[in-house]
């Protein structure tokens, strides 16, 4: 079948590597595949994939070279011997890394003659191919630009930059943020539970109040930017006396308090930081400043301070 | 003006009950107003307000009664010396309180012969009104259906249950939530900012993301009603592994990194429990369990195994 799409290679065919390989077969593209235990191709193959018996021959046959393996030190052990075949290919990394190992494979990558986007997939291997999903890229604007129809087929495709560590500092950022909500639904699932309400009664109303939460998050979000943080809507202080309320009941139940109980202490720190009256925006100022006041008015630093004009 | 509408008295006006007042002014209740401080009055009987000049004409004047002061023993301090007024009347408690001071003014209205709905509202006063924003209650159903016409003007009233304590326990269980998600939404903000991207950059894609991570909370909801946590999507292993780039990430950045380590933490514990290859809702085996193992492969928690039948 000759569809016309561009070629496009995936090395890596964990589960989800196969669904990347999948949405691109469904979208028409042709491609080829290789794992290093080639019975996870066999599927694949079905569907109409090409098989490529050695990493070689899969950089060969793809403009595009998706790579999406265990991680950095993946990456290296399955290019580095064919490095010479990668130029004027572009190479797509959608394997876990940091920002930093991010940098070292555009740089390896360049240095080999071959154009780099750094990506994060920010959906389970069951939602790849879903276009509301997002799909994150970092990298060289034009290089992103040349391949974004074909990176459509895996999901909604985001440019963050040209700086390839993007990618893979939002992502950080994201799951930091999934894990934290996840928690706190857990904890809150946790305490509701103690009294017969079931997870599956309690989760509607937690996702449609998420709602109202993700009109705060852009309510401070310009505060953030603005270095102000003005308490008209609810202070720390008073957050900090009702966060009592929560472990007091969580204690009484038997739940663990960690979660609570760090949240608190970092709401006190921000109050200790001279924010007590601000929103609960200006938590980001101990966040940033690990070595802010544990507590003591006269310990306020200058820095918070001179961030908070409209105080 | 005669709307034909219940009257409604409202005690208490700080920003939130002036905001309550207001709703239910503008939905053309006859509304009766009492403060402790009358300045507070001025601007809601200019629009239509009748004030009350004490806590007793004010109960005098309204079928339903709202309170909602600065705390539990406010409530007391204003109402018990008119409790003999309170008969045949509906007190709606918009107070903060814990589950337990809710069952405790609820025998209290009772045996003063009143009716009782506890209540919370999940927003913050410029969201009274709003008919997208929910208001808790709990207490007995039929006065719930008797007066869900006039509360749906403060927002869109949610009924949760008979017992008095529900809607203070989900709103502690809410609060939760939102404070675990604006926290890690804060640190992502402050991880990405140290690469020069803004809150209202960040914030839009933060925002999608949540969506993604909903359809997780859906997904884990039944997993835990059903005591059993396929981890066919993401395992806890492979979290806390990728936990270790955030922590990694922003430590370099020089950001407090205690609500990761914490996110950590409760991970290694469910693995350690049992549940490494399990999916992050196992995660609430170790918050129903602050005794869990920190850590040792051989001392798995039995009543989690066999929780968990399908691993």
């Amino acid at each position: 079948m000759n569809t016309g799409l561009p070629a496009v290679t995936v090395i890596g065919l964990g589960l989800m590597g196969s669904a990347l390989a999948t949405a691109l077969l469904e979208q028409g593209h042709p491609t080829t595949v290789w794992n290093r235990s080639p019975e996870k191709a066999r599927a694949l193959a079905e569907r109409g994939a090409r098989v490529a018996a050695t990493p070689g021959e899969a950089v060969a046959a793809g403009s595009l070279v998706v790579v999406c393996v265990l991680d950095h030190d993946a990456v290296h052990g399955v290019l580095d011997p064919v490095a010479g075949s990668l130029a004027g290919k572009t190479l797509v990394n959608l394997t876990s890394n940091s920002p930093e190992q991010a940098e070292e494979a555009a740089a390896w990558a360049g240095a080999h003659g071959a154009e780099y986007l750094d990506g994060a997939i920010m959906t389970t291997p069951p939602g790849v191919g879903d276009p509301g999903r997002m799909f994150l890229y970092s990298g060289a604007p034009e290089v992103f630009e040349t391949h974004r129809a074909t990176l459509a087929a895996l999901g909604d495709p985001l440019h963050l930059g040209p700086a390839p560590g993007l990618a893979s500092l939002y992502d950080a950022a994201l799951l930091g943020l999934m894990w934290s909500t996840m928690t706190g639904w857990l904890h809150g699932t946790a305490l509701v539970g103690t009294e017969g309400t079931s997870a599956t009664a309690f989760t509607p109303i937690a996702i449609r109040w998420l709602a109202t939460v993700n009109d705060f998050l852009t309510t401070y979000a310009s505060q953030v930017d603005a270095g102000s943080y003005p308490g008209d809507d609810a202070t720390v202080d008073v957050q900090i006396s009702t966060v009592g309320h929560l472990i007091h009941a969580a204690g009484e139940r038997g739940l663990d308090n960690g979660l609570p109980e760090l949240l608190r202490a970092v709401m006190e720190r921000a109050s200790a930081a001279g924010h007590g009256s601000s929103s609960y925006a200006s938590v980001i100022e101990v966040l940033r400043n690990p070595k802010s006041p544990a507590g003591g008015a006269n310990t306020v630093d200058t820095r918070d301070a001179g961030h908070t004009p409209g105080r």
